[in-house]
């Protein structure tokens, strides 16, 4: 009986390292799509820092649950062998790179959302998982400041930059539910002192993002239909090719160095 | 004639800081290329911190030339608003990133060329200029560090990795020559303490180079009719592809966060 509660208590914290992974590997990712076609080069080179902190801390999640699932899967065949189906991430992350504006906006909403999760995280009962979460806090405040502050200036710049920010913040509205919304896994892990409540992280989501878009004179968009069904494996059509540019090299020689 | 001296002086200077700037740019971007297509997660990181450090270094080098220049334009407009013929770097940077190994080889090659000139150029008699090759020098060391582990993974490897790294290093090598070529500019800044002595260079990275590459059990490929140009704007056909992608973003909206 205690076994059995163990395992499944383990398969649930597999579950939950994927998603934290996933999350920040699919978002690494797309970010670093950005790569030397930034609008001016420090702004080339903080977007690729922050795709490396991601893809950092999704090496982190991705190691430690292949440590978790002790099939002796390790990060790389996490990130490069699996099947769209199999990953874990909230839609919102996957969406195609957009303009300018579009990423920021995107970084913006997934970074209040990583900061209050993580904010929470550093205190989990599971050890391994909070000293990865508080390292990676540190890199998210910063995150949130950079997008932040880039909202701000895109909102409150030219007529173009306005319609543009406000553009992106209308069409992503609809993928930050996912970001709260539970499952048994969640409330198995919250029980157990492992995850943190999505309802305080939503509260606490809801204000900073509402304050922020304010002081960029933009407008939050009214609450619509949310798309949801990432954490389950149902994902949109961009994920797929994503993945099959992401993966192609490792699957071409796998085990070498090409 | 004081002024015509200290004129010429500062356009020797200002050339100089292009081609210090664009080998630095051109390679960095070519690098940036592999942002999320390394072959495990780790060397996706490494390939991508050392693109944004060669960036960063560009933009130091493209600044002060830009503040030398004195007619208002900064690291931004060098990089995204010169034409190819306006570019000084050497041919080597621009080709194609190619296979993992052609990567690898043409980092090494030029890593080890980097760091000779930037520990010479420490002691450089323009202070800004040693300055910038100071903050440099310490992140080749770690670049040649790198590139030169790989080289000889690779090389003592498979059939396959060994066989690829000889094909990258057969068709890079006559390339190299360029790196030693001087001119006028070098002479002049030579005799007045700014530039180091390319011979003096030349003579240790053939040591560098040769030890490594018997070390990673691959043959140095024998001298052949070595390409020149870049230094004065001749270029491949490589380049200007590069560059029409990297401006795009920058020319379509100059002066904006577009």
């Amino acid at each position: 009986m205690t076994e059995t509660t163990s395992t499944s208590g383990n398969d649930d914290v597999l579950e939950y390292l994927l998603r934290l992974g996933d999350d920040r590997l699919v978002l690494g990712h797309r970010l670093s799509e950005w790569c030397g076609h930034g609008p001016i080069l420090e702004e080339d080179i903080a977007l690729a820092n922050i795709s490396l902190d991601l893809i950092g801390q999704a090496t982190l999640y991705l190691g430690l649950a292949g440590e978790t699932e002790g099939k002796g899967r390790d990060a790389d065949s996490l990130a490069y062998f699996r099947e769209g189906v199999e990953f874990r991430n909230l839609q919102i992350v996957e969406l195609p790179k957009g303009d300018f504006a579009f990423t920021i906006a995107r970084q913006f909403l997934f970074d209040v959302f990583s900061l209050h999760q993580l904010e929470q995280l550093q205190k989990s009962a599971n050890k391994e998982l909070a000293g990865i979460a508080s390292k990676g806090y540190k890199e998210v405040r910063y995150h949130v400041r950079h997008s932040s502050e880039w909202l701000q200036r895109l909102g409150d710049g030219t007529a173009e930059s306005h319609s543009r920010a406000q553009k992106a913040l209308d069409e992503l509205w609809r993928f930050t539910g996912e970001m709260f919304v539970g499952d048994d896994v969640d409330q198995r892990l919250g029980a157990a002192g492992v995850a943190p409540d999505l309802g305080e992280i939503q509260a606490k989501w809801r204000a900073m993002v509402s304050d922020v878009i304010q002081r960029a004179t933009l407008s939050i968009p009214s609450d619509t239909f949310m798309m949801a069904g990432g954490r389950s494996g149902r994902h949109t059509e961009h994920l797929g090719h994503m993945l099959s540019e992401m993966q192609i090299v490792a699957r071409s020689h796998p085990g070498a160095a090409w």
